[in-house]
């Protein structure tokens, strides 16, 4: 391990470089348009939706790195782990999106191969969350590029080939990525952890650090969805049929939270996550004329399933299907993709040809997931990548430097006075 | 207790569904602009206001949000239950303010819609302020509701019939947040609690995560002020006057809080919230043509009086009018507030008739939060809301799930114990 | 001392009030381009540039502001210090720049004046790095004064004399505000801590906390980079160089940070600084045509450098040089600033006359630094401005008043213990 995973970054990076020398250019309109001084409709276009692509690019890098950092002694680890994975992930997706769709031409870099490379990433960050605690960091190199590469086939696929709708991406990238995820999350599946893991739990400031992560995915959510949307008609529905769906799921989530709680109290893990089901959920139709109402109920619904996922489904998944699922991305993602994909057919219902396309998609996107989960997993399972141990499960200190005195570890240190003062405890 | 909550929430969003189905469309000029393909006023309004309205999002679901958490055992209550007020208040004043602007037709959903939405939220999370930990979410759904009825009465009061100038709502959201919590919070005066609470303090890590309300508060208040200002001159001076109005606050804010705290230290409570009553003060006349300076001038009184009131106001308002001020909303909101009033009256000096409505607008304003806040306080004082005990207060336990164990800093704490329990240590 | 920072503070913002007075009046052509209701090119760029101005201002205030709190005892003082500082140092930037540009005419408040005002700010910030911990908040005041005259004096050299290229400002801001930070280390060296200090070292939340300061800085690097640029074809270049040579710049620093440290373990302090280095290093050519792969290939550099730097470079520096650089400015300053001035050198190495310009530009921005490092570090050793004792070092508890506990269930559990150990407690 001690020189694995940097000679492997070291070399991903050159090859990054080296790709980018051969395939990679500047976008020729940009500078015509500079140089007939007339503001063009690019250089329009890349200013124009340049404040999208940095809300997009905080979704990906503190919206999902801090929505992780719940774990108590996992923070350095999800925000770390998620940066290297993410600034990785959008050379690669810029290279591989760009030579599939340009068909080994030349790519052009402009504001939507940007939006793009980041949105490719998602995928691969949604299923971080699932094997969360029990992998490498260099098994997540390897996870991202391996599901990129089956991302942007199944997103050609989706998009080029059926021509299906999936702006706000409900089906390419979120039920794609929580499936992806919990292939290898169960390919990878720890029978030594089935009683659970100490470290597999929150303290009280590791929780609030989450939800810095909830937050910035919640409130930039309507630019997710309507950043790759037609200019005019579509994005401004893409906005507020987002802005709308995700309210309506917060009061669902927190009314479910309270509901399935014992005692009604809410539950931080449905707050942190379910709240965001309503985002996803409206991705498919986002740009579609369902009007503010149509969104809400499609939140709505998100927000139920996604808390009633994480209370009964999730410990069921675990049992039965031996798939542990560290985030519950399948509530946050899985489920509320699905619901987005079918909300899809239902409101292309009465137009028989495209609703066909967008069941096609749906279950192509679910499909690849699998499959390409599948086979991550087995290559990800060969003992050469540095797994954690059972015991070293969800705790820096294997791959990181840490101070020499926690705040979190209470739980430790007190334990020891506890025993040292009431041995009894 | 048990299902209240949830019952209510789901009633709620219920009923926002069907008021939006009834009455929000979509804007039409969107798609027909969209048609004729010419990139026409409103889509470009739109996308060019987008990045303003996501300015004011972050300031009200981050800022308002974290700046709560400063208190050591209420972070989960002020940063959840601030995002479950937000996301009924967004829906709801939605439609309130649509009604009352539209004379009951139907309401078209644009970009200005959406920034006054997310206004209507802020005086009821100013309010919020005022009663944190002292009441139940229930309690708050219910409080969104009435409040944010009066708050969009008074605010057609204030712009429709007084045509009263108050583009950053100094008057209209500060103010009246202000007044109508400190209205609300006597009513629920807590006489137990005269000698304060335990949890009624803040630990070192719980100022920082209130630094990062402050800090977007902060950052994005140009954007709160020019939201809905006319684009062009009136627009860019209400960004650059707030720009520099803030940053002189800042600089006394700093000053005062360690001429009046013992030994010259800075106070934390102070840097927190007086910093920010730059923004609140120029928001009255921040589109008109003060002049950078005199919006410094502006700036650097509210800073002075923020710290002062603070300092002494505060305690006095909780001694002489029984009333208990959580988070001091008062000398953020409720002072600077009268500031940004008064400063309105003294600029338009020269127009008798708009000097007498911007007097007006800033009387019905105290008057209707005043009203307003006691009568919602009486019917929050109804004990059916499943209040907190006097023992309960600032607790998120009472609500939430917390985890088993807490952090705390071992460095100091720790090592003492471990010097007397293994001395050699 | 107990009178001396609020007096300085009132003195300094009574000050900047007159200067504005007299010297800063609003553009005018905002106002004409609103009469003559054609939205004019002002306007435009005004609101236009507003959200890249935005993305640098949250650089400034909660990038630098938390990337400093890392320091276990120092958070207050970082992210307070650190507003503190800035919004003096964005009114006085206002006037230095606005004056010496001017020629001592009016100043006419644009977007690109409060962009320009915040990057002044940012060398005092880089420098505030250096001396983090040992330094009083007067100090500091007293420093940004200084160190702002000398910035914009060099600035005026470098690119009005000169026309040296400098976009993104590799040498004019980050080389020097590391050298004069370095300088003013330099001279207020103490030799009571040449063995290190307990409280010079970061916990567990202090490092999350410090990487919500990375993770903005990182995202936006492309806004800063691109702010000023020339509108089109070098605006975009801008953009898309910075945001891959970052990428770059994170995969290399995670791979060297793992091949230096003992295990292969990541170190949280080059996570937080040498994956910035690739914002730094591109900074200079960040508007020229290098291509994607040629800025990948400088931030791939930069950030090898930049942990290089951590390892082996700041403790030489500290031990020969007798300079103690507290968060290491150097590595993600000073050194990729270098390589970014350099590397304007080569690229422009086929227009000879250019080139010399470049290198003349990166001898004076180091050199003013040193020297007006030196001569500020003089000034700030006079024993007048409440510098604090050795001891007293890296603690908010000189300047601030910090809450009893420092964690809350210390309060609870630990009583238990302490009450077990010693019952008088």
């Amino acid at each position: 391990m001690r020189f694995k995973f940097p000679l492997v970054a070291l070399g991903l990076e050159i090859a990054m470089i080296v790709l980018f020398g051969l395939f990679v250019r500047y976008e020729e309109d940009q500078s015509s348009q500079h140089f007939n001084a007339s503001k063009g409709a690019n250089v329009d276009k890349f200013i124009e939706l340049y404040p999208l692509f940095q809300d997009v690019h905080v979704m990906i890098f503190v919206g999902f790195g801090f929505l992780m950092t719940f774990l108590k002694k996992y923070g350095f680890s999800s925000v770390g782990i998620n940066l290297c994975i993410a600034a990785l992930g959008l050379q690669w997706g810029t290279i591989a999106q760009g030579l599939i769709h340009g068909h080994g031409q030349a790519i052009p870099i402009g504001i939507k191969n940007m939006i793009n490379a980041d949105f490719s990433t998602a995928a691969v960050l949604i299923s971080f969350g699932a094997v969360l605690g029990k992998t490498s960091p260099l098994q997540m190199l390897i996870m991202a590029i391996f599901e990129i590469a089956v991302f942007v086939g199944n997103e050609y696929v989706v998009v080029d080939l059926f021509r299906a709708s999936d702006v706000g991406a409900s089906m390419t990238i979120h039920a794609f990525g929580a499936y992806f995820g919990l292939a290898v999350a169960g390919v990878l599946y720890r029978s030594g952890l089935r009683e659970g893991h100490d470290n597999d739990e929150s303290v009280y400031h590791s929780d609030l650090f989450a939800m810095i992560g909830t937050l910035f995915l919640w409130m930039f959510w309507p630019s997710f969805n309507s950043a790759i949307a037609d200019p005019g008609e579509k994005q401004y529905r893409a906005i507020v049929n987002t802005y709308f769906s995700l309210a309506a799921s917060v009061l669902t989530s927190y009314a479910l939270s309270s509901l399935v709680e014992h005692r009604g109290k809410l539950d931080m893990v449905h707050i942190q996550n379910a709240t965001l089901a309503g985002g996803v959920a409206v991705g498919t139709c986002a740009d579609m004329e369902i009007d503010p109402y149509g969104a809400m109920i499609i939140g709505s619904i998100s927000g139920i399933i996604s808390v009633l996922g994480f209370k009964f489904l999730t410990p069921l998944i675990a049992r039965k299907l031996r798939i542990h699922d560290t985030c519950g991305v399948h509530n946050l993602h899985g489920l509320p993709g699905l619901i987005g994909g079918i909300a899809g057919i239902v409101v292309l219902a009465n137009d028989p040809s495209k609703r066909i396309m967008q069941g096609y998609a749906l279950g192509t996107s679910i499909l690849s997931a699998i499959v390409g989960g599948l086979i991550t997993g087995l290559i990800l399972k060969i003992p050469i990548w540095g797994q954690p141990s059972d015991q070293d499960c969800y705790d820096d200190s294997v791959y990181w430097e840490v101070p020499r005195w926690r705040e979190h570890d209470h739980y430790f240190h007190e334990r020891e006075h506890l025993s040292q003062l009431e041995p009894e405890v």
